[in-house]
């Protein structure tokens, strides 16, 4: 008999229990290539390696004139250098020829620089006038030009595999001439939500639950290159169950449910589980959201989660984000967003567990943690109105009043400020 | 003629240009209804006020035995006291009737109270043989028990008008048998590019560019509530510009559009502005991305953002953000997601300029912050090789080598670890 209060004989710590896990998923390995209107959001299979030196040609940096830099060694305010205009260089139309000594193109940015043309002269230090212009500074070799390979040289790696790829990656990537990227194909999830009591209409007759949790996993992993399959409201039968674990292993990268996965007489899942898979962990020390059971069906991880929203929302944090990380192929670590603040009151915890607590942050002369809840995970407006979660870990026996804590937010903005 | 090398007689700086401009936006007030499943991401336009309490019904919150606290005062592991069980409540059965002393009810986590009964005992304190129960431990009024109205009170405020919702606030939301919630519309933001040397396809030709600003943008703005509409490719022409000036305005809460707003020959867009609405400001102290253009054209605001793709990614999140979240009517301050380390080398800025320095992280034996360029905003590849931005204020003279900086990032994962 365990004394904390779940009925698990044994709790495993969360990085023992994590760890463990992870050490049985193997990443999606399949392969598919994409555009890069749909890149982003997407993880590289491969380094992407530049074809071609970007720009591809010499330009201007600059909207002004293009010169031999050795024509203008001397100019100044006072003693300007004049030299012949003989054409013009836009984007539209470059400038045929090239240029000699004594002689000025009008150039605009982006344009290709003429040939010989080794600088550029912003247009306010020059002044044109009856096919002549004046340069009032001088300027050095490749001043205002960007030069060939510049920006990327061929060959170069430009984002490695294994990265998922943000917007600001696409403007190097846009400028290879590459038509397609490989991709890993998206991480199927197949999820189902377990329990008699539960109904999927917006107003539940009493004593019956809506289901909330499918929606809340289907938005919540949103920013992961997952595609989810919802399997529906299962009932409280151990057939039913082991039908779905056996379906959606076969169909899935990774099965996550919602339900049934505490001790007591209505549990089903520990027994479906044992009929088609391996337990790998029944029980975690984390508070609140104990009753997490990871195992192994056909080969493929399988995420019990309980049923409380509360437990839900912090075990899809704990659990679920790591494995589809892996699952994706991502490489790298998560950086949370991080609020420091002074804690407006005490926040106890139980050595042994690790505690998410629901925190809200506010912003007077200094920033303030205030907790929200210490009750359980049936408190779903603990979330609503909460900002983010103060972790205490195992080791430690929760923080004193005016302690500064780090909390990580689950939303990007703050309201009471 | 400016000293700081853009052509602008005078550059406004970041937060008076911002601040300046904001005044000059109006929140969007149209309001439209959308179910749960459409919430996360929508900002919510009026208060959401429960209807009813939550839990609707006193409900067990652990798996054990309904009980009347007073029969089971002296139980304890050596002096157990016996209760007959009467029924079961499961959350498909519940049990229908009154517990009398002496009586106790097996039920489940989440299944009806009994009437009558005010705690549960759990299962683990519990021993069940003939019919009979005996119960090994103490419990207080309530204990183990979801009180209706626990979790929401009828009236209470569980989300209020403002909040960009996320999957966290579903859960509450769920459970107040609401079918439609009120929120604002999305705003409608019409783009395009401007520039005679710019393609949409995969490879440009040379002397041509490919556009990509478009596909960053529309990516980057994913997580507001936003609905994009892509002019597309527009030549360098002050007529073209103006008409697309005048058609977004009319079909959009915001037009932002990408090259063309700095100063020389080719370049349209004020011109083009002039004729149908208002500058506000033309010229920032943002580098790299001076060149930005705040307008009024027919009362919405227009956004004409520099070229370079450096420059849009940078001026995107100083000018764009603002002017979307003000729109969206988000309520409270935005948390960019932070790291903080040690500069791997000095870092030079001019006074009297804001600077973006994009930079790398790499964790060590503790975090280092690695420029990845001083450089100018043609270099994309800046962008792909960062992970975030050091931001150096208009007061400041850059940072020296091993200073401890913050870093804005723009990925979520960081690599270099």
């Amino acid at each position: 008999m365990s004394g904390l209060g779940s009925g698990f004989k044994r709790l495993t710590d969360v990085e023992t229990a994590i760890n463990k896990f992870l050490m049985y998923v193997k990443p999606v390995e399949d392969i598919e290539e994409v555009s890069l209107k749909d890149l982003a959001g997407r993880v590289l299979a491969e380094d992407v390696v530049s074809p071609i030196d970007v720009p591809n040609f010499n330009r201007s940096a600059m909207d002004g004139y293009a010169v031999l830099s050795s024509d203008v060694v001397s100019a100044s305010m006072d003693n300007p250098v004049r030299l012949k205009l003989v054409g013009r260089s836009t984007t539209s139309q470059p400038f045929k020829g090239e240029l000699h000594p004594g002689e000025a193109v009008r150039i605009d940015t982006g344009a290709i620089m003429p040939d010989n043309a080794d600088a550029v002269v912003m247009v306010e230090y020059a002044s044109e006038s009856g096919g002549y212009v004046d340069i009032f500074k001088n300027v050095g070799k490749y001043d205002n030009v960007s030069l060939k390979g510049e920006d990327i040289k061929e060959g170069e790696i430009v984002a490695p595999k294994g990265r998922l790829i943000t917007p600001h990656d696409l403007m190097a990537l846009a400028s290879l001439n590459l038509s397609k990227f490989k991709v890993f194909r998206k991480v199927r999830i197949g999820i189902a939500a377990f329990g008699s009591e539960l109904v999927d209409s917006d107003s539940a007759p009493e004593g019956k639950i809506r289901e909330v949790n499918r929606v809340f996993f289907s938005r919540a992993l949103e920013d992961y290159p997952v595609e989810i399959r919802d399997y529906g409201i299962l009932e409280d039968d151990v057939e039913l169950i082991r039908d779905f674990l056996m379906k959606s292993s076969m169909e899935n990268d990774l099965t996550v449910s919602f339900g049934g996965t505490s001790l007591g007489q209505g549990d089903l899942v520990r027994d479906a589980v044992e009929r088609v898979g391996d337990i790998i962990i029944h029980g975690v020390a984390l508070q609140p959201s104990k009753p997490v059971l990871l195992a192994l069906v056909n080969d493929k991880p399988y995420i019990g989660l309980p049923g409380y929203p509360v437990a839900v929302a912090i075990s899809t944090d704990v659990f679920v984000y790591p494995v589809v990380k892996r699952l994706a192929g991502i490489h790298g670590v998560y950086i949370p967003r991080v609020v420091r603040g002074m804690l407006t009151r005490r926040v106890p915890s139980k050595v042994g567990l690790k505690h998410y607590v629901r925190v809200k942050i506010k912003v007077r002369d200094e920033i303030y943690v205030e907790p929200v809840y210490a009750s359980g995970a049936g408190i779903t407006s603990s979330l609503s109105m909460a900002d983010g979660y103060l972790v205490i870990d195992e080791g430690k026996e929760g923080y004193e009043e005016g302690e500064e804590v780090d909390v990580m937010l689950f939303r990007r903005f703050l309201e009471d400020v």
